[in-house]
């Protein structure tokens, strides 16, 4: 079996002036105060916006998109917000055999580094072995039933929540504003406030004004 | 281990007739023709909405709640329909251990009862042989787990997708005969028909005017 | 033409004990603490759910209908709430020569009293003769122009925002919540405000366990 | 006051290689078959997709956004299709005495140019005599009521469906085709599609893998 850590890839272009610009100029028709418009004003007017709640208009900048590499106990939190799409790697279509093993998702408790692994090795501790042992011996039956005529889509019965799985989300600065506040507070999974950190921390270098607010520990 | 059947529960009181008068009663609004409100005109106003495809009128019958008792791996197809709302059992903060066993989903293709299990029936063929050990082994390892400290959440990433979860799902009508076209089709996974074959059946003997339309093998 | 009041009616039997129970069943599911409920343990769940913000247990409850009679101006304000479903008499469909005459809304801040009126009467102030003038005359106008044979949906360019609308719209209480947040406070349009407080009063005095938190003055 | 025509900017770039590769891109994860992409291949899987009814990959082309200025008529139409983010000008917010005049949309079946107006041009019908001064006269009352410190989001009341407002309308592209297939249909309101029929031109030439399927007369 392969074991990887979790990652994430942020897909879309975060260019500030121009995400900005966007939420501005559909935020002044509102207004009608195009004409309010300078180099600068960008940034002052969102900052307004976030200050007054007026969600709405965030909408307007370019939505964000990001390619997670998760487990499937994440992936299944992740998609309960349904103001997103998703594109999720299919357990119904997706043929593990083909590749040759099942690729499992490190959680952050587990003292062990990515590779392939055929057996245990020495130095984990007992608890750690029991995972790992119990991934070995679900990627063992799950090839075993695709060799006994299982399709994928049966054969997954017995693949276990630290199933590797990979996932594209796309949702507006508003909803993602929404999304970190939510998944980066420590009432998170770890493995899920393990993804979405580096997100929160991306997006509060290049849009202060809008992910400033969000704090954590 | 438990293993147990798919099952489902139509929480809603399907009451035909006040179902149709409240799309009726909506829908007249549009066209502010309650005064062709009759005893029996409902059905015919339904009817008409559907065959105009006018569906908006249609989310006014009262939502539609159903508790399902299935599979993880069904559940994660499941939560994908954004227009429902959704309360499923979580693997966070259930402890197994507190009942002393999990629960497991028996697979259509599987031909074994319901029933407390300990030790492989004898009477399987070779390839029930290996999904029954592996859930075995997963159950193993995640009381294990729990007894060596590890949370509920972090003893999850071994349980496989057989693993029974309860969730209930509520939806409007409207959005109800978009899920079950979707999910009583030949291309669904097996499992997924299974549940929504049967409320498709109700729902078509309850409600033909809107249900009717809906055909399957 | 005919002046009324703004109005309402809520469609929903606000049966309390139901409510709650339909909440406490679906959240319990979250947790599998099904075994906890009582005859009184509902009011105590619900308020808990309210306390630890998880609304998403909140959509369990039946949704909510509502059926206004507002002016145009307002239901382009209320049609925005995009998680509701409307219903709403369409200036299309609706040919208001068939009645006879055209029904407006009187604000708030205009003081006239409701009736049948073919002509200015003498008591009102001045801004009060331009707006009831003005209302006439443009039903003056699309009276004309359907008897120009235009359509009822080219006529109604005529038809100023104070035109009488009804529209039902139904959402879940999570969703009523956050809309008579925004809409009963003192910065929502007074029209809006006039027809959403007394929902809230309503749904604070039937349900203080999820509707007591939002003050107003 | 001023009459203006209808007009609509889409305001993203169709750059149509980038939008299918991002289709692709979000589409292959479900499939694991990234393998596959080659410099022209995304073509290809756009037309199976929309071909296969996977409607939700299309969700990952970047949103489109347009700038449409309507009339009020039109824009209460429009705000109803619920997935879209909506930006408007506010008439409770714009006050139109400060640019001294109330601007209104020219519909298709008025033989008028855009232009200032202060009294009735010679040339007009019976009937567009009728709609011109019903407008005239509706621009003096708001502008009086103004005078008398009535608020604007007061002195809107009289103020028609035919006033102009601005609407910015961000949806994705899925989204879109559902937009584009029931707004140009001929069931629709003709100014809906003279502001929609620009819209699907422009969509089947860029990406016709996508909206080529969409006819209208």
């Amino acid at each position: 079996m392969q074991l990887i850590y979790s990652s994430l890839e942020i897909l879309t272009n975060l260019d500030r002036e121009s995400i900005l610009k966007s939420i501005e100029l559909a935020g002044r028709t509102c207004y009608k105060s195009e004409d309010k418009i300078t180099s600068d004003s960008a940034t002052y007017f969102a900052k307004m916006i976030c200050k007054k709640g007026h969600g709405a208009v965030l909408e307007f900048g370019p939505d964000i998109t990001v390619r997670f590499i998760i487990d499937r106990g994440v992936s299944h939190e992740l998609v309960r917000h349904r103001l997103c799409s998703f594109a999720q790697e299919s357990t119904r279509y997706c043929n593990y055999a083909k590749q040759g093993h099942v690729i499992f998702i490190i959680p952050p408790w587990v003292n062990l580094g990515p590779g392939e692994y055929t057996k245990l090795p020495t130095k984990l501790s007992e608890s750690e072995n029991i995972w790992f042992n119990s991934l070995l011996a679900a990627e063992k039956a799950y090839l075993e039933l695709l060799q006994h005529n299982w399709l994928p889509q049966a054969a997954r019965s017995v693949l276990p929540n630290s199933l590797k799985t990979e996932i594209v989300v796309k949702a507006n600065i508003r909803e993602w504003h929404h999304i970190l506040e939510l998944r980066c507070s420590k009432q998170a999974h770890p493995q899920m406030r393990g993804v979405m950190l580096p997100i929160l921390n991306i997006l509060k270098i290049n849009l202060p004004e809008i992910f400033g607010d969000i704090e954590y520990d």
